[in-house]
């Protein structure tokens, strides 16, 4: 606890120093941390061997080992990720807004950094340095908490990216990992309000319940997304069978990845038994509710549960529904305001859809795999927020700041 | 608990039928709102004597009795602030930002409603009115929880607002009413993130505490400053006395009153005395540290919990500080990020307040009172917020919205 909150009183103290360094400044020491990444890739690889040596050991699913291991290429693909951030602009000191008030006063509303953000994160390694480098290019200081698995992983990086702070010249404290394993030692972390402005939990939905309930610092919740195809009756339905198999298979472990798909009863007999049989070519499981297992009498019946689960895998959950009216009623039920798309050909029930449906991401025919910073065009994230509050949606740099007002008088009082 | 969460699930329906209700139904709701108000004045009237009965009976002080009462000319009051709503520009639906991606995807950002807001106050029944008829403009539900003292007024203004909302053809769940009497109670409505989308404390620490700390849900955090004025020693000295006086008498207790003066030592013994002698016409309480014991040797010895104290009160603490450097680090250490004010005429010194101050709200040469909706021309406001996530400063009906992506295809998959 004690080393804990040393190490947020560090980051409020470094938080202080650079939230108004030039971006000038904050490019030179990102272009080191790429550099310093690549000469280190032996020590960090070194490093890495023991967590995978380890989580082998622990008899650690060989598709969990996947994501903690470390190669040259994963190396070098962190680099280049750090690289691109130094591309992007910065977005402080932007003036969002400015005016001047009828007594003369002038007010601007500017663009600064958030301060203190703490990141828990699970397995994969190289969020350490994506998270890192985006929040310090929006002027923030970061507290990691990374997986236990990856430990010996992550303080290397840590190591690396202090050095690297140091080398530019700035405080090393821009970065703090938190080097316990257990879950349990982010709880004081949590309510250390005075310190810590933000906390972002990176992970699953044990990961995100614990953070959500135990933090009374600010939290945006990230990534769970029980995400809905609806295929309208009017629907041109060659390319729904793409864009259903695009959004279910084209990367199924992602958040913005199709869970369910919605039919609409007039073409489900026309439309499913393709639909099915494509979905299984590409090794998806299907199940279906009374209907679909009606029209294609081999499919897995869906359980009640089935209709809130995030599968995360190569399963799909079909069900049949009446109209549009059903498709929102039955998203508004049990979406997770991620990522909804409906595929039609109707201009009344695109509308309706769109100003109906309640999520980060609503499509009109197209795949929700688009919800992404890089799709949408604003550069590298750090997750797709899925709560209303501060940003919703794919999290890019604009989204790590805050603003605050500035105002120039000339001995103005208040009448 | 049962109570309160079939509340919270007519509140959540009743967000998802007025979500995207137009304009003019909405100010047709807010006009009939102010109409019912008048007509009902001698029923509120009544049900309000009746909490200010009590409320005597009970020993209260007369100024919060005086918070708690309401006069023809208070619901007047309320009633022309909900017209004021009417004329405001309605901020839904706009279309904040959109663009064209490379291959085709147009993508917009759209102003939304944030959905359902539980707001929780203290005594004065305005509130219920305010923050209803800002929150409904901008498209929102809200659950109320009103303060144990006016609760008899509080069920007759709610109750003139349902019938309101049904003369309007709207559901009358766009306003509900937690009737309980102890803040407990709040406890399981701040755990119900499935119904409940933004939590927003209006009222004195303790309460703000109290919600911080048991909200799992988002909470906007509102109103508490310990406001500094930094007093350099290029200021215009006449200037400098007659803002200080405004910021600290013109009210003392709201939260952009001046609660602590800090004045740079090479001015100290030229302008205190006067500063001091004007504040004590005003009836000003004075602690110094001890500099200003010093100079003016009958002020009252400040303590060192005075420097984190809103006093809300006419009270103010004054430190001699050696330039502009200490009064920042002052000011970050106590400070609460509401709202900082440097007088000075140096250039250099002015920019370094305003980059190095963490606040909503950064002065140069000005009162730190304009802080707040009306004066920053933003309209009606339902609070200040003093914390970095979502919403800074004032919080009009802009702060009361969220956004969602609205993304257009022609059968687009993610390649």
């Amino acid at each position: 606890m004690n080393q804990i909150r040393k190490k947020a009183e560090l980051a409020r103290r470094a938080s202080e120093e650079i939230m108004s360094i030039s971006e000038e400044i904050k490019n030179r020491y990102l272009v080191r941390l790429s550099e310093k990444l690549l000469n280190a890739k032996d020590y960090i690889l070194s490093e890495n061997e023991k967590d995978v040596r380890y989580a082998r050991e622990k008899g650690t699913k060989e598709s969990l080992v996947d994501r903690l291991l470390l190669t040259e290429k994963r190396i070098e693909d962190m680099a280049s990720a750090v690289r691109e951030i130094v591309a992007l602009p910065d977005p402080i000191g932007e003036v969002i807004e400015g005016w001047r008030r009828p007594n003369g006063l002038y007010i601007e509303k500017v663009r600064v950094p958030i301060g203190v953000i703490a990141i828990i994160y699970e397995a994969r390694p190289n969020v350490t340095i994506d998270s890192l480098a985006l929040s310090f290019k929006a002027g923030n200081v970061v507290i990691l908490k990374g997986g236990s698995l990856a430990i010996n992983s992550n303080i290397a990086l840590v190591k690396v990216a202090k050095d690297a702070a140091r080398e530019a010249g700035i405080s090393e404290d821009i970065v703090n990992l938190i080097e316990s394993t257990k879950r349990e030692d982010i709880i004081p972390l949590l309510k250390m309000n005075d310190l810590i402005d933000l906390v972002i939990p990176r992970g699953g939905y044990g990961l995100i319940r614990t953070v959500v309930e135990n933090s009374s610092i600010p939290v945006i919740e990230t990534g769970v997304g029980n995400c809905h195809i609806f295929v309208d009756d009017t629907a041109d339905l060659e390319k729904a069978i793409d864009i259903v198999i695009n959004a279910k298979t084209q990367r199924p472990g992602t958040c913005n990845a199709a869970e369910k798909l919605l039919v609409h009863r007039d073409i489900a007999d026309k439309f499913l038994p393709s639909m099915i049989k494509t979905l299984r070519e590409h090794n998806v499981e299907v199940r279906g509710d009374e209907m679909v297992q009606k029209i294609v009498p081999d499919v897995v019946p869906a359980k009640d549960e089935d209709w809130e689960t995030e599968y995360l895998d190569l399963i799909i959950g079909i069900k049949v529904v009446d109209n549009v009216d059903e498709a929102i009623s039955h998203i508004t039920r049990y979406g997770t305001r991620h990522s909804e798309s409906i595929l039609t050909n109707s201009y009344e029930n695109a509308e309706k859809f769109i100003h109906s449906i309640d999520a980060a991401a609503v499509y009109v025919n197209a795949s929700t795999r688009f919800t992404d910073g890089g799709q949408f065009g604003l550069g590298a994230e750090i997750g797709i927020s899925t709560q209303k509050l501060h940003a919703r949606g794919p999290m890019g740099l604009r989204e790590l700041t805050t603003y605050k007002y500035v105002i120039r008088g000339m001995g103005h009082i208040r009448k």
